[in-house]
This record gives C-alpha cells, structure tokens and sequence, in this order.
C-alpha cells in the first residue's frame, strides 16, 4: 500500500470545505477539521484523514444529526452532563471541554459526561485543550464494544482510551491509550499485510488466543465471538485484568455517569444514535500549591526519564507526547502521509459534494 | 513452603497489642492493623502481616516517626496537601481519605495528596472507605523505584498501584492494580520456587528481557540496574508505553502535586525517611445526576460482563473486587495464610516486644 504526503494546509482546507458542504459554519467546520488532522500529525492515521469517508457516511445516513444542539440536562459548579443529541463528537467535544476548562478556573476542577454523542476523533486532542490553558485535562471515551473481558470471548467494553495532558517544559505530558492492547487499526494493518499478528492481541470465537487477524476481524464483523484483548493480553499472568479494569472505568465515567449506553449497546441504539458516551475532566493544578514550582518539579521527573540510562540497542526513552510534538513539525512541513485507499475516498467525496472551491490537496 | 491457617479475630489482637507496643494508642493500633489484615483478607500476601517484620524495622529505627503529627500545608475547599513529617503511612493515609471524603460531601469532590509518609498497605483499602460512604474513591501511592521506562533499564518508577472502587450491587467495583506488569513480591515467589518467571516480566543489568527471577531481584537490590517491567511488557508491540505512562502519572498524582518525592529518591532522602507519597481522591457521583440510579445501571452493567460468554474451558468472568469479597469470608472462617517464615518473624517480634497480654494467633 503507497503512501501521498499531502501538503498540510491544503487537506485542512479541503476537509473544511468539506464539512462546510454538509451544512457546518466555517468556524465549526475548521475546528472539526483541526481534530481529525492533529490524529494525522500525531501519527495516529486511524483516527484521521482516513476517517472522512466514515463521517461522510454518518452524516449521509442521519446517524449524526446535523441540526443537534448539545443540552446541558444536569449541572453543579465542578459538574455536568451533556446530552449530545447525536450531534458531530467534536462539535460537542470541544464544547463540553470547554465548559470543564472554565469550571476548573472558578472552582478548581470541572467533571463533564456526554451521553448520546458520537465518534470524537483522539481523547488527546481535548486534554491538550487544557493543557494550553496551564491546567490538567483528563479525557475518556467509550466505543462500539471490541475488548473481551478476561476469560470472556464476547465483547463488552470499547477500545476505551485514556488520556491525560499535563502542563511541562520543554513539552507537555500528554498520554493518551487504548485500554485494550492494541486498536483495531493494528488488525487492519497486519491483515493488509498477510502477517499474523503476536500472540496476546486477540482471541477467536472460542476465546482462545490466535494470531489470525483475517478471523479475529470477520468475527468481529459478524458478532460471532472473540475479539480484541485488554492491555495485558488473555491471562492474569500478563495483567490481562488490569486492562479489563481499565476499560470498565471508561465506562463508568462515560456510558454510566453520563446516564448513556455502555459500549456493548453502541450501534444498537433505539433512536438510531450510535449512543457513543464521553468524559471530560479539567484540573487546576494550583489546587496544590505553586503551579510554577510544580510545573517545574514534575518537568525535571520528566528529563530524569529521559536521560536515564538506555536499554542496549535503544537510543532514546520518550516521554508521553514528545514523539508526537517532533512528528507534528515534520507533518506540516513534509506532508501528511494518506495511503491509496484513503486518496481514492477523499476523491470520491469531492465528486459526490460537488465544487469545493479550493483544490484537492497536492503532493509533496 | 508451608502454609499456617492463623484465626482472624487472634491474629488481629496480636498484631494491634504489637501497634501499642511500638507506642501507637488502642485506636490507632486497631485501625493498622485492620489496614494490615484487609490485604491478607483480600489475598494481597505481600502487603499483609508478612509486612510485620518490615514495619517493626521502620520503626525500630525511627524511619517511621512514632510522635510525628501530619500538617496540612496547602488547602482549598476541594484539595488539600499534606505533609506527613514521616509518621506511619496508614494513619495519615486514612486521615487524608477521610479529609477527601468530607470534602466530597460538602462540594463534590476531595483531592488529597500526602507527602513524606510511608508504605500505607493496599491502595485499595482507602478507596473502599469512600465506596462505603457510597462515594467514589480513587487512591495512588508511589514506591521506591523498581520500574524501567520503555526502552530503559535503570528503575525510575515504582510499581505505583492505581485504584478505583465505585458504589455497586451486590459488591461494590473495587480496582486496586500496580502498573507494573507484576509487583516485586511475584518475582521472590518464583524464586522460591526455582522457577522462570514468564517472558516479559522484568529486564536484566543491560535492559535485556530476561526470565531469572534471582538475577532481576539480586539486581534491584544491588542497584546494578534492570527492574521489572512496565504493564504491557518491554516493547511498544504490547503496550509498554502505556504502563509506562500509567506508573508516572502516579508519581505526577503523588511526587509531584504533593510537593514531595518521585521514585527514584524514595529511600534516600536527606531527612531519612522513606519519602513515600500518595494520592487520595473521592467523588460524589451525584454530581452526574440521580445517585440510585447511576448505582443501578452500573450494576446492571457489570452483572452483563460477569454474565457474558465465557472463553473455552473458562466457567467464570469476575468483575474487579468480586473475587475479595469471596476471599475475606473465607479467610474470616477457615484462618488467614501465614508462611513459616513470616510465623518465625511474628514469633521474634513477640519475644522482642516482650508479653503483648495477648496469646499468639492459634492455627485452625
């Protein structure tokens, strides 16, 4: 599979007018925009670019609807809870961010759920949003049920990341994971290639490790058992409970405090929502003192990890972030890498929406 | 290595008239050693009444500080910092939960982090005292520094347990996980043994996976480098990164927002103690809305992954805590583990400490 590097600005543009053609404003369509491409220039190509032509079918078929107002149903000073209305993630992502990031200024934290939502591009994006603002952000989200629970062989529990940024020099910390081992992208991406994929990442219909990811896949396609592990693989050996438990508190935080659907009813909603449930948590961290003291204190812990000493063969320890920070800067000067697949779908989509009024993004 | 089945009720009394003997009053002994005893209940040997020797060390040599007074040196209607002037970590532990909790009540949330205490016992302990204020609790700690980096080989993390324990029916969630791939003690249990530990578990002087238990451990201990690894394993491939991550934002909860120690200067501190912080966190979960039926539908939740279809050759799928809450009735009715080591060591104190008015725990 090729890979183009597409010039930066132009596939912004583009994506935005996209957007823009399906009826958003042009702020809210450069902000939908700024999400889906900081997973490209992050390096997470699953949840960007690529993903136009899932949007395209979401927004196509009615499951996102166009014309949702986000509704605030429950507040407290350090609290709500959002009803997204099966409105756009990022739309009320960033607005339920947002509202966290302004509740941690007045009171010091601010805890917000979202129910009845939708995909949101990368749990990272919205805890950079607070660490922009020199506070803490935490950032969950639930998904279609693909993580078996330990010694399970049906899925119950999303991908389920977890993200937290916290201010630092010369970078922020910003981690931001799957609880499962690995996203189903990996799958895809083993599959393309014709290799097995290491033992520990998933399991077959029976709930028995395998290494074939055309199965693992198809079965869950069709629902006929198995599916991804937890970060820790298939045995408490490897910590597999961890992962599991891990997942479970996704969903606590998302489907359960936000009154919505936990991952195993995703896509299985009565109104035709994908029922997709998100956390949103921003700290001050001034709530313990100096910040400028403990800034300092946790970014010296930070070039202590990295300067430690090196396993033999490796050069480099990273801290969370920091890879993404030098791939960013590459990205939009070199290119954002998009795979044949994905440029023959953005062509599609030009064609079927008609004039864009700016050109399709060129090759670097 | 034999086992010795020790009657609760006995065990309790010897242990707490042991807590008196080092000076602590009636109380405050009883409260220890009811910490202490929950990790054996619960199954967690290496935090249990095998910890008696260690503690009767620590304070024997004034590590732990018997006349020390925690100060609260930062504090905000939401937050609080302590500092624990090296006193036991259990008593400030549970002081500093029970400070979150008020908190909680008040305005929906408590964020405590404690500075220069010691080793508390089980994270989960704490977490379920919140639980049975039907609150959420959530409780990290740091250790001293036994975890490798990603990619590292010098232990600049502790296996700094993460835990959750949420309100449920009929047994509350309750997740009490180092993010080490395995605690410390895993590896002194297959040395005993003379067995391998499985790939994965921990690296050698050079940052090599290895699987001798002895040499990892004399390694640790001579500080000549290698540890045990982060949970997910020494490589990207099965999410090292993301235990990685996990063990430093304890250390962010715990070092660094309480002002205190991180990992790697945890026993070498200039004042001499161990330098220990934790993390003490609890929520209101009405501040989502309707707190019975928020309780309800995450119960219901977990009753459908405990009822999900079970992988080949498995019968049961637990929730997290299910399985303690068998354990300590158990273990309240048929005698509480002790090894013959640990016996010795229970009998040596008592012969140090003089007559306790108490008889040694009988063996059921």
């Amino acid at each position: 599979m090729a890979y183009h590097y597409l010039d930066y600005q132009q596939l912004h543009a583009f994506c935005s007018a996209a957007f823009r053609c399906y009826g958003f404003d042009e702020k809210t369509a450069g902000e939908i925009t700024d999400i889906l491409l900081a997973a490209d220039l992050n390096g997470i190509e699953s949840h960007g670019v690529q993903r136009m032509v899932r949007y395209d079918y979401e927004i196509s078929c009615g499951m996102v609807d166009m014309d949702a107002k986000p509704e605030i149903v429950f507040e407290t000073p350090i609290s709500a809870v959002i009803d997204a209305h099966n409105g756009m993630g990022q739309v009320v992502g960033r607005m339920a961010m947002q509202m966290a990031i302004e509740k941690a200024k007045k009171v010091g934290c601010g805890f917000v759920s979202v129910r009845r939502s939708n995909h949101y591009g990368i749990a990272g994006y919205y805890t950079e949003m607070a660490a922009a603002e020199d506070l803490m952000g935490l950032c969950m989200t639930n998904t279609e049920a693909i993580m078996v629970p330990t010694y399970g062989k049906q899925p119950m529990i999303g991908t389920n990341p977890i993200a937290l940024a916290m201010p630092a020099d010369p970078v922020p910390f910003s981690f931001d994971c799957a609880t499962t081992v690995v996203p189903r992208g990996k799958f895809e991406v083993f599959t393309k290639r014709g290799d097995p994929v290491p033992l520990g990442w998933g399991v077959d219909e029976n709930g028995c490790d395998s290494t074939d990811a055309p199965r693992v896949l198809a079965n869950i396609i069709s629902k006929a058992g198995g599916g991804i592990l937890p970060l820790g693989g298939s045995s408490e050996l490897m910590g597999s409970h961890k992962g599991y438990g891990l997942g479970v508190i996704c969903e606590l935080f998302c489907g359960i405090l936000a009154g919505g659907t936990t991952a195993e009813g995703i896509y299985k909603t009565e109104d035709g929502g994908s029922g997709i449930c998100h956390s949103f948590i921003a700290v001050d961290y001034g709530i313990f003192g100096n910040k400028a003291e403990i800034k300092k204190s946790f970014s010296e812990y930070l070039q202590k990890l990295r300067d430690s000493d090196k396993a033999a063969g490796q050069e480099r320890i990273y801290t969370h972030g920091e890879k993404e920070v030098d791939m960013r800067v590459l990205r939009k000067e070199k290119g954002v890498p998009v795979n044949d697949k994905t440029l023959e779908e953005l062509r599609a989509i030009e064609k079927k929406l008609g004039s864009f009024a700016v050109p399709f993004p060129r090759e670097l």
